[in-house]
C-alpha cells in the first residue's frame, strides 16, 4: 500500500461534512483502496465483473457432500442460462458473469459466457494425496492470472471472485489449516448443509487429507493462539502470511504453492490467481465466501502485498470462513449468513465498496459547503 | 403479515436452486416483505426514494452536543446542494433525495427538493418538559404520512427514512427509555462523537426528561428484562408494543402520542408518520439509525402491523438503536458501525432488499433448471 495515498485519504475523510469516522469500516475501505491504487481518492471501482471459478473435487467420493458430483456441470449451466442467484445478485449491481471452467469433471458445450481453460478433469482425492501436481495447480494459476486481465481489458474496475465446485468446501477446510495452523475441527463446517453424521466424516477427511499431504503436526497437539486466526510463532505449517509482511516461509513442508497443490482445488488455485492478477493490474478484488478465503491464504503466502487489494465481500456461515479473515486481516462488509458461495457474497458488497469510495469523490468538505465544525 | 403469502414464500424459497436456507438473513427479509405486501413474489422495492426529515431541538440548550444548533440548517443547505454523505449514497443506490423542514429553527429558502411543512421553530426543551404539545406531534405525524404518500405518488416502490437534527440522538434515547423501559445509561450514547463529560450531561438529561415528563419509574429501582429488549410484564411505561401484537396500553402515564410528544422531536414524530404512511401503502420503509429506531417504536405503539413494512438497514454505533431494534423484533442488515444518520445506512440496505427480492423473481427452480437435488 502507498503511505502517501493513504495519509491523504484519512487526512480527505476528515475534511469531509461529516463527524469524523462517522462512517466507521467504510471510511477504512476508502482508506485502503487509495493505499491500494496509490491514488486518494481511489478510482470508483465499477463496474465489476464476476468470475466463477468451476471444477470437480476428487474427494466428493469420499461422501462429504450430499450432493452428487455432476451438480457443479448443472449449475454451470444454469450460470449460463442467467438463472442462479450469482445472476440474479449481478443484475442488481450491474456486473457481468463470466464462468470458468477450470476443472470441472465433463466436457461442456460452448456458450458466450463459458472460458474453458481445463487443467484436468476434477482433482485427484486429497485424502489419500496431492489433490494436483505442482504443474496443475500453476496451470489454474494462470488461467486465473488470465481471467483478470481479460476482464480488466473488457473495461472492468472491480473484481469478484465467485466459484462452483461440489465438495470444495473440503479442500477449502483442509487450505485453512494447512496456511493457519488450525485444527480440521475449528475449520470444517456444514457447507451447504450436511448433517451431523456427515460432518465427522468431513472433518476426519480434512483430517486425513493433512496427514497424507504431510501438513499436519503432532496430531492434536498442536497450541492454540489467542483467537486472532494466526498460527503462533514457531508452529507454522506451510508457509502462514502476516499481513503487509512476507510469508513465515517454508518450514515444515514446503512451499504455498505446494499446498496449495496438495490441498486445494483448481478453483481455488484459479481464484488465488485472480487475485494476484486483479492487483498486479491495481484493481480492486472483491473476496466471496470460504473458497475465495482460503484461496486468498494461498495468494497471501505467494505475494503478500496482494492483500492490499483485496476486500473481504461477507462472513460466510462456515467456520473456517472467520479463520481466513483474521488470519489475512481483513474485515467483511455483509455478515447474513450466507452459505450459497457462486460469488453471491462478494457481489452483495459491491454497491457498499462503491459508496464508501464514492463518498471521497462527491462530498463536500466543511469549508466548501459552509458547515460549522463542531466545537473543541 | 398475510400467512398465505408467507407460506407461499417459504415453499417458493425452498425451490429455488440454492441449498435451503442459504441465502441466510436474505431469505427471511424477502418472506417478510411477501407478507407485508400479500404477495409472493413481493414488488421489487425500487425505486427508492429517502426523505430527510430536519428539526431542532430546544434541548440543544442543555449542551448535548458539541455541534452548533445552526449546523442543522447548514446541512440541509449541504443536502439541497448534493454535498452530503446521503446524496452521494442515493446516487449509488439510485434514490432521490427530498429534505422536509419539520421544525428547523430558521426560514428555508424554497429549493426544488425542499418540502416547507414547519410544525415549530424547533421544539421545546424536553428535560423540562415536553417537548412538543401532542398537537404539534400529530402535525408532524400527519407531514411525515403525507410525503410518504407523495413520495409513493412519484414512484417510489421503497421508502428510506433520513433525519437531520443536532441533539436529537438526546431525544431518540429518551424515547427508547420510555418505549422499551430501559435505563438512560443504557440507551444513551455519543451520538455524532461527543466526549466522556459530555456522555454523562447526556445521560443526565434523558433521566431528567423522563422524571419531567413522568416518564420515569422509581429512580434506578426498575428490574431489567433478559435482554430482549423488551421491559418486563408490570413494569411498562408507555405503551410498549409487542411485535404483531396490541400495544400494552396506557400503564402509567398515558399514550404513546403523549410520551412521542413529551420526548420525540419534531423529525422523530414526522418519521414515525411516513412510517404509518409506507405502511397503510402497503410499501416497504427502510428504517436508517437510531432516530428512525426511536421514531419506530412510536409508530410501533401507535399501529403494531407497521412494523411489518419495516426493514432495519442498519446497526448505528448508538447503543439505544440496538435495544430499539430488538423492542421492533428486527435485524439489521448492515453492521458498520455507521454513526451519521441522514439516511446513510438504510440508502446501504437497500441494494441488499431489492437482491433479496429479485431472487424471488428471477431464480430458476431445481425443476425448470434440471438441476439435481441434494440426497437424503
Amino acid at each position: 500500500a502507498d503511505p502517501e495515498a493513504v495519509a491523504e485519504a484519512r487526512a480527505h475523510q476528515d475534511r469531509l461534512t461529516k463527524p469524523r469516522g462517522a462512517l466507521g469500516a467504510l471510511e477504512e475501505v476508502a482508506v485502503r483502496l487509495a493505499g491500494a491504487a496509490a491514488a486518494s481518492p481511489p478510482p470508483i471501482p465499477a463496474p465489476a465483473a464476476l468470475a466463477i471459478f468451476a471444477a470437480d473435487h476428487g474427494v466428493h467420493a469420499q461422501g462429504v457432500s450430499p450432493w452428487p458430483q455432476e451438480v457443479t456441470q448443472q449449475m454451470v449451466g444454469n450460470f449460463l442460462a442467467g438463472g442462479a442467484v450469482a445472476n440474479a445478485f449481478a443484475a442488481q449491481v450491474g456486473a457481468t458473469v463470466t464462468v470458468v471452467d477450470v476443472g470441472v469433471a465433463a466436457d461442456l458445450p460452448p456458450a458466450p459466457n463459458l472460458i474453458v481453460d481445463k487443467v484436468a478433469y476434477g482433482t485427484a482425492d486429497l485424502s489419500e494425496g496431492p489433490a494436483m501436481t505442482p504443474a496443475q495447480a500453476v496451470s489454474a494459476l494462470e488461467a486465473g492470472i488470465a481471467v483478470a486481465r481479460r476482464l480488466v481489458d473488457q473495461g472492468a474496475r472491480c473484481l469478484v471472485t465467485g466459484d462452483m465446485g461440489i465438495a470444495n468446501t473440503t479442500a477449502s477446510a483442509a487450505l485453512i489449516c494447512a496456511f493457519t495452523g488450525r485444527d480440521a475441527a475449528e475449520a470444517t463446517g456444514r457447507g451447504t448443509g450436511v448433517d451431523d453424521e456427515t460432518l465427522t466424516r468431513k472433518v476426519e477427511v480434512v483430517r486425513r487429507a493433512l496427514l497424507a499431504n504431510g501438513l499436519a503436526g503432532p496430531a492434536g497437539g498442536r497450541s492454540r493462539d489467542a483467537g486472532d486466526g494466526r498460527a503462533p510463532d514457531g508452529d507454522v505449517v506451510a508457509g502462514p502470511v502476516s499481513p503487509g509482511g512476507p510469508p513465515a516461509g517454508d518450514v515444515l513442508t514446503g512451499s504455498a504453492l505446494r499446498t496449495l497443490a496438495a490441498v486445494g482445488g483448481l478453483e481455488h488455485a484459479a481464484i488465488a490467481g485472480f487475485i494476484l492478477g486483479a492487483a498486479s493490474l491495481r484493481v480492486p478484488v472483491i473476496l466471496d465466501g470460504v473458497i475465495a478465503g482460503s484461496a486468498a491464504l494461498a495468494a497471501a503466502a505467494l505475494a503478500p502485498d496482494a492483500v492490499d487489494h483485496c476486500v473481504a465481500g461477507h462472513r460466510s456461515a462456515e467456520p473456517g470462513h472467520a479463520l481466513a479473515l483474521a488470519h489475512l486481516g481483513l474485515r467483511p462488509l455483509v455478515e447474513l449468513e450466507l452459505r450459497l458461495g457462486e460469488g453471491t457474497g462478494g457481489l452483495l458488497a459491491h454497491p457498499l465498496v462503491c459508496a464508501a469510495v464514492r463518498v471521497m469523490h462527491e462530498v463536500a468538505t466543511f469549508d466548501s459547503a459552509g458547515v460549522t465544525e463542531k466545537g473543541a
